[in-house]
């Protein structure tokens, strides 16, 4: 099956030159001491060490790059309580164009103060999804302000994307990339990078077994959203959206699930040996990774360190 | 007053040389959102992510350079609970020589682990200074061993020297740099490194009011060895040593305390903003940064981030 419009090579060769003004190029970490403890070739990609701490700086500074100028006026507006609004907050605060955000009324203290100190308007709702969405629906009405969507959206996807281009490009023969999956812009834009990027490479999305929607969906060939989601990692509670998940089903190998206790056991050994801080959603891959590492055959590995964004008052070790 | 036979700018570029095959040139991390907090330009050099976890594997590479080949056959020696005693067994084992390390009793289990793991064997004794002294010299004489001190010693100076240099040529226009203080090793190497390559750079010695005995010393202008320690920084409770405290009086130009609550707080903003798990010692520099941040004038700070071995379970904060 061929998928129409879906972010090509040049799409994300072309999200790599706009958000490299507004981005970090992040590093490539190693550690002699896990490889050794593993028997592996570990390549993590510190998305973490990226601007608001997350890769989410990507999609949202690409998105709006792509805004016309009578767009800019008005600004742009989403909901979220977690790291793309954050990037889109300060992306906006780059591009100089007003940010709206709709956040629940009961998110964290620290997550609100983040939005706001990057400028944003912040709009309160009631913690449900729906009135997430009417908020945003008023907010978008009021202002005429453009919504950008945390993951289902093809510039977002492209800009993600650049994080798992510029891992190929520092190292040399990956035969594995390991993403974590939430909305599945990470996945999918990694999974397009490797096939346009790399040779012969294998993606395979990794997800906590309380949200596993992606698992779910990829095995019944289609969308099942996630309910109810149960899961220490909080970036990755969303349900995979409708413009990803052909790609994923197209692109990615494989969706593998752990559960948080397995997660949070790879969240310490980064800590310990990475010597960085990370998110729990970050550390989900690694989990995977220990969890199969039969599979991987002793291949060199490819892991997307997804964020750092992580309450230093509530470590789960 | 001249000192004679301290490290010159010609040992410390033959350190350089010496450590290369066997430590990391370390990245300086910078945080935009950290600089706007304080309103200044800091500079980190991440030894966290050094080998081993710290700085000391510069200094225990070094001074393995120096051994005769008669004496790596019959393999180093020392005492340490910290970080000196896992960068000499690992040096040890890069080198191929044996290596004894004596360990108090009552060592937690993962410091033991993480030197046995190199390989070297671990003589066990009593929790005292002085038993640490003679179960050392007994193994001396038993083995012939090289006694490798932690930091009393113009190599292991030389060689913690390095760790200055680079971030001098990583950056351009440090007006001061920053370093904790607990034996004088990384200190004096980090002042002689700002006299023979910096411009005009002020050193700054930085200490746990708990274990101040470098900065009584610097006031009183003779050596005043540390009584009953009592501070988080457990990197920094020994004293500055002989061959250390003279370079430090000529080439620091001050010794700032912070006290307990200062250091966990600066530890916690540098988990929050640089995402980067560093040990209580590693946040001094910071926290008496903020405790004096007006005397830097805004100017560019280097600060020495020492090291990453912290245990997890255990964070202050």
């Amino acid at each position: 099956m061929v998928l129409e419009n879906i972010p090509t090579e040049k799409d994300i060769l072309q999200a790599t030159e706009n958000i490299t003004p507004y981005t970090h190029r992040t590093p490539v970490f190693t550690s002699t001491q896990l490889n050794e403890l593993f028997d592996t070739r570990l390549y993590f990609k510190c998305e973490n060490l990226q601007k608001v701490g997350a890769f989410k700086m990507r999609g949202a500074s690409n998105a709006l790059t792509y805004l016309t100028k009578e767009e800019r006026k008005k600004g742009v507006a989403t909901h979220s309580s977690g790291n793309h609004a954050q990037a889109l907050a300060l992306s906006a605060k780059l591009f100089k164009v007003p940010a709206y955000i709709v956040m629940p009324e009961n998110a964290p203290a620290v997550k609100v103060e983040a939005v706001k100190k990057y400028g944003a308007k912040i709009i309160f709702c009631p913690p449900t999804l729906k009135d997430r969405e009417l908020y945003l629906e008023k907010v978008i009405r009021d202002t005429g302000a453009t919504f950008v969507p945390p993951y289902n959206d093809y510039h977002i996807i492209a800009g993600q994307a650049t994080a798992a281009k510029e891992l190929l490009e520092d190292t040399t023969d990956l035969k594995y990339i390991l993403a974590p999956v939430g909305g599945g812009g990470l996945l999918a834009g990694t999974a397009l990078s490797a096939h346009y990027f790399g040779h012969d490479i294998s993606v395979l999305g990794t997800e906590p077994e309380g949200a596993d929607d992606a698992y779910r969906s990829f095995l019944s060939q289609k969308l099942i959203p996630q309910e109810d989601p149960n899961t220490i990692a909080d970036g990755l509670r969303t349900s995979v959206g409708k413009l990803n998940f052909p790609i994923i089903q197209q692109y990615v190998q494989e969706i593998l699930t752990v559960s948080d206790t397995e997660i949070v056991e790879a969240m310490k050994l980064i800590f310990q040996y990475l010597k960085l801080v990370v998110e729990p959603s970050a550390a989900v891959p690694l989990a995977a990774f220990i969890k199969n590492k039969e599979m991987f055959n002793h291949e060199k590995v490819g892991i997307i360190l997804s964020g750092g964004n992580v309450d230093l008052a509530k470590l789960p070790f």
